[in-house]
């Protein structure tokens, strides 16, 4: 029994969190409960505040405290561009780059017969409305370089051919500042692949 | 803006937790995020548990959801063997280990001049006021092998000294199973300066 079962479940809890293991999770626990007022309590009440508030955008698939989120509510926002991810994480990730300028499809996954994904489990609903509307002239496929990807890639880009939609894909290879010694081999071939003539 | 304010601020105060970076705050509030019934709520409720529930042993000094803890309040445990730590978290690795049959004492750090904490800092009242009930026949000093756990064994040493009860120090030395290559050089002076005859 450490501290009795109600840090035993508090510990217990964030262990499960990825990235926490019961090492970190005991330091974590130690931490928030040294500071109940200042650290453990308004993160509880971030959680449950986070817990009522956030929902599924209805229009891309990200998560929100409103619906639509904060990017397709955004008029500033270029609506005729769409970037298709795999998770929201992947939309954050872009996000923090400030790269993409349009809105967002976030799928939910990647076809996996392994997995047991299709096509019918993929957030693709919202995306062929928005692209039988005729506001869109652009579909970035930003899906992960895996055979998975890559295989729902080539389904998406299929399922919209019938439109008047320019269908692009995110360029793979050697990420800048990497240095080739680390990359797996798929990457290397990537890279080798998307040559183009030295400037 | 990723997800809008109450998502931002939860990814913050989970960044905050020792062991999750910016990256693993955000993997933690995604798997959070997606699962709020049957994840975030409960962790929410666990922290506000643990929150009102815990408070800090008056006996010993760890935390605990009762005062006296279940350790002190466990008449099973050797109320006469004392086993002095620096912290809640040494506690919980002696209990882990289930080596320790006695009771604890919580310092609550060690004595260091670098860090500006003094006797007074230290949590010793307690620790004191049941040696001299003379129901004590042995206190454990299990502090840290750095030049402040030695300082603070030392001292407490001498404020043990008038009382008739027994004081010694755990064992400083190569871990077993550990190799000697990866050790620092404290903790191989400290295992040559512990050898004994081989058996
Ligand atoms: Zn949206
Ligand atoms: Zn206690």
């Amino acid at each position: 029994m450490m501290g009795g079962g109600d840090v035993e479940r508090l510990i217990q809890l964030l262990s499960r969190l990825p990235g926490l293991g019961p090492r970190s999770a005991r330091r974590a626990a130690l931490t928030l409960l040294r500071a109940p007022q200042t650290r453990l309590i308004p993160l509880a009440q971030a959680m449950e505040q986070a817990a009522h508030s956030v929902r599924t955008c209805s229009v891309c698939g990200t998560l929100d405290s409103s619906d639509p989120c904060s990017i397709c509510a955004d008029p500033s926002r270029d609506h005729s561009l769409i970037c298709v991810v795999e998770t929201v994480g992947d939309l954050w990730a872009l996000e923090r780059s400030r790269l993409h300028p349009g809105t967002y499809q976030v799928l939910g996954g990647v076809l996996s017969a392994l997995s047991g994904i299709g096509p019918e489990d993929l957030n693709t609903a919202s995306l062929l409305a928005r692209v039988s509307s005729g506001e869109v002239r652009e579909v970035i496929l930003a899906l992960g370089a895996t055979v998975e990807g890559a295989s729902t890639a080539h389904w998406l880009q299929e399922k919209l051919a019938a439109h008047d939609v320019a269908i692009t894909r995110v360029g793979h290879g050697v990420p800048i500042g990497g240095a080739l010694d680390v990359l797996d081999d798929g990457t290397l071939a990537a890279a080798l692949s998307a040559r183009r003539p030295a400037q």
